[in-house]
C-alpha cells in the first residue's frame, strides 16, 4: 500500500483541497475530487441513520443514476437537520461545480462533515467551489490537498493507493474516527479507480468491500447522518479487471484506509481487534464482536491494560446470538484467560501494555467467523468530546 | 419516603449484614434476610444475559415455587464463570442457611456480587453465614447493616420504606451502579413487605414496578451475569391489599431505590432524565430513550454540560422504530434547542451547569412516552473503571 497517494493516484483524475474560509481557524476545508473519464460508474453507500443530512439525501438521489462526474465535500459543518433550506444549499453547491467543470448538477455528489444543526455560509461555499475549480490537479500534491480539506478531528489525513500487475489502480482518502456507521464522527471516503467498470460491477464491489472493511471498525456503536463512501471509476487504464480482482483490491484499499480510522480515533490508545470464531453464523459472529467493541467496561478495561475477561463474557452475554456459556473461551494476546466457561490461564500472563490487543472469544458453536476493529475509552476521549462542541 | 428504614422495616422480617472475610478490606460483606412469616409467598426477576452467574442460576430455580423463607447475598465475589463447581458452592450456600434457620435450601435464594471468574472463598462464606444467623435482628441498624453488605462500588448503603395507611408497608435495599439490567456492577434489590400476598399477585406487581423502575435506569447499556431484584411477603400485618395498591407502592419504592442508583452510579456528575413523548408505541419510547442514553457522545456532551441536540438527534435516528425527522424537537431544561427537524431556540440559552439534566424528545408521531434515567460519562467513569479490576 502506498499511503503518498490518494484519489489522484488512479489516471484520469484531479483534486484540489482548499481553504474557503468555512472554518474559522483558515485550515483547508473544501475538497472537489472530478473524473475526467472516459467513463463515469460510479456507486455509493450511506449511513442507514434515519437522521440524514442533506448532502446525503441529495447524494442518494444522484447516485440512482451510478454516474458521477465529481464529488465536492466540505468540513467546518455537516449541513445536518438544516430542513428544505440546507437542502437547497446542497443542491445550490451541486450546480455551481457542475457550472465550473460543464456538466449537470445531477452527476455531482456533495458530502458535509462537522457540527449538526448549523446552515452553511454559503457565500463562502460558492466562492470555494469557484478557487477549487481552478486548483484542480492531478498530482500527488493534489490528492493530499484534497485529503486535507475533510479533517474535522482528525490528526491527520489518511489516504491510500495500489495498482494492479495489469496496469490499473485503486485510490481513496477517508476522514472520522468510525466505522461506516460511526458515531465519534463523520466519516466520509472518496475512492477512485481508472479500471474500466460496468456499474453493476462497481456498485456490488463496493457493497460488498464495505461489509468486510467499513462496517467493521466500530469506534462507539453509532452512525452518523452524513456518513458516505463514494466510488468513482474513469476507465483511463482501459483494463477492464474481473468483478473478482476488482472487489479484492477495492477490499484491500478500504482496509487499509480504516486501519487508518483506527489509529487516528479520538482518545485512542489501543488499537483492539476482536475476533469472534465458532459462531452459528458470520452474522452472529459481526453482531457478538460489535457488542463487545462496544461496551464501555470492556473499553475502559483495556485502557488499563487488564485482560478483564469477565467483562468480555458478561458483554457478549447480552448478544442475541446462540451461546452456550459453558463452551466459551477467551484468549487475549496469546493467553487463554477463559476455557470452556471457566477460569484458564493466569490473566496475569496476558500482557495488554502495547498498543495492539487482541481478543479472540471462541464459542465453539459453528462456523461463523468475523473480526472486528475498536479502539479503548481514555480520558483523552473524554476530554475530546466534552471540552469542545462537535 | 424514609430512607433510614429498609428490609427490616415491614413486621415480620429479621436481617443481618456481617464482615466474613471475603474482601480483604475487612467491609461487611455477607447480608441475610430472613421472612418469620406467616406468609412465604416472593418473586424474582433476573438478568437477561445469557451468561448467568451460579446463584442467579440457583435462584431461579428456587423462585419456580414462588415462596421464600430466607435470602443470602455477598459482596467480593460474583460466583459467575465458575462452572459446576461455582453453582455448588452456591448450593452449600443455601444449604448452610437452611440449617441454620430450619427449613429447605429450595425456600433460599442466594445472590452474589463482585469480579467474575473467581471461586467464592467457601470456608470464610459458610462460617459467615453462622455468624450471620446468630446476628439476625429486627431493627432498623440490623436492615442498614444489610444494606451494608452487599456494597461493591457503591459509595453509600441505599434503601427505602414506606409504610401505607391501611397498615402495612414496603421496605428494601439495593446496591449497583445501573439498571435492572446494568453494565457498570451488579445491580442486586431485596424488598420486603408484611401485606398478605398470594403468588400471582406478588409476581405480578414485581414485573409490573420493576418494568416501571429498574428496566427505565441506563447507565450504560448493559446487562450483568448477576443481576437479581426480590421480593418477599409476609403477611405479617394482616393486611391484605389490592393488586393495585400493592403494585403502586411496589412501584414507588423501587423508584426511590432507583433514583439512588442513579445518583451513586460510578462516576456520575450529572443526572440526566431522557423523556421520549409522541412516540409510536410506549415500547418505541422506550427504545429511543435507552439509544439516546447509551450514546457516548451524548454522555460526554452533558459531562461537559454541553446543550449538543445534534448528537441527540444523530443517536436517536439509530433507534429501530418510526421517527418523522422533519417533526423531531428536542427541549434541554426547558430550551426547544431543536424545533420540528431544525435549529430552534439558541442553545447557549439551556444551562446545564447543575446536576440535574432533563431532555425531552418530543417525536409527534404517536401517543407512546417514557423516561429513561441515566448519568452522564465522565473522567471519573473512565478513572473507576480502568485503574481497578472489577
Amino acid at each position: 500500500m502506498n499511503r503518498d497517494k490518494g484519489v489522484t493516484g488512479p489516471a484520469g483524475f484531479r483534486a484540489a483541497g482548499i481553504a474557503a474560509g468555512i472554518k474559522a481557524s483558515g485550515a483547508l476545508d473544501l475538497t472537489l475530487v472530478v473524473n475526467d473519464g472516459p467513463g463515469t460508474a460510479a456507486a455509493g453507500v450511506f449511513t442507514t441513520n434515519v437522521v440524514k443530512a442533506a448532502p446525503v439525501l441529495w447524494s442518494q438521489q444522484v447516485l440512482q443514476q451510478r454516474s458521477l462526474k465529481a464529488v465536492v465535500l466540505n468540513s467546518g459543518g455537516a449541513n445536518a437537520c438544516t430542513g428544505p433550506e440546507g437542502f437547497q444549499d446542497t443542491h445550490a453547491t451541486a450546480e455551481k461545480v457542475a457550472e465550473g467543470l460543464g456538466c449537470g448538477a445531477i452527476e455531482v455528489a456533495v458530502c458535509s462533515t462537522g457540527l449538526i444543526g448549523e446552515r452553511l455560509p454559503m457565500g463562502k461555499v460558492l466562492s470555494g467551489v469557484d478557487t477549487a475549480v481552478t486548483a484542480l490537479a492531478s498530482d500527488d500534491q493534489a490528492g493530499l490537498h484534497a485529503a486535507t480539506g475533510v479533517m474535522t478531528t482528525d490528526t491527520r489525513p489518511k489516504q491510500s493507493w495500489k495498482a494492479h500487475e495489469q496496469g490499473w489502480s485503486i485510490g481513496g482518502f477517508v476522514k472520522g474516527a468510525g466505522m461506516l456507521a460511526p458515531n465519534l464522527a463523520t466519516m466520509l471516503s472518496v475512492i477512485t479507480t481508472d479500471a474500466d467498470l460496468d456499474k453493476d460491477t462497481i456498485d456490488t464491489a463496493l457493497r460488498e468491500a464495505t461489509r468486510m472493511t467499513f462496517d467493521r471498525l466500530d469506534v462507539d456503536g453509532g452512525t452518523s447522518t452524513n456518513d458516505t463512501v463514494l466510488v468513482l471509476a474513469s476507465g483511463a487504464s482501459g483494463v477492464r479487471p474481473s468483478a473478482g480482482e476488482f472487489t479484492a483490491l477495492l477490499t484491500e484499499v478500504s482496509a487499509d484506509l480504516v486501519k487508518q480510522l483506527q489509529g487516528d480515533a479520538e482518545g485512542v490508545t489501543k488499537e483492539i481487534a476482536i475476533t469472534v470464531t465458532g459462531a452459528a453464523t458470520e452474522d452472529e459472529a459481526v453482531h457478538i464482536g460489535r457488542i463487545v467493541a462496544e461496551d464501555n467496561l470492556v473499553k475502559t478495561a483495556l485502557f488499563g491494560s487488564d485482560p478483564n475477561w469477565g467483562r468480555i463474557a458478561m458483554a457478549l452475554g447480552r448478544a442475541k446470538a446462540r451461546i452456550d456459556p459453558g463452551q466459551l473461551s477467551i484468549i487475549i494476546n496469546g493467553i487463554r484467560v477463559m476455557d470452556k466457561g471457566t477460569r484458564g490461564e493466569d490473566r496475569e500472563n496476558a500482557d495488554l501494555t502495547g498498543r495492539d490487543i487482541d481478543v479472540v472469544i471462541d464459542l465453539a458453536f459453528g462456523r461463523g467467523e468475523a473480526t472486528i476493529l475498536t479502539t479503548d475509552l481514555s480520558h483523552a476521549y473524554v476530554e475530546e468530546n466534552s471540552a469542545y462542541s462537535s
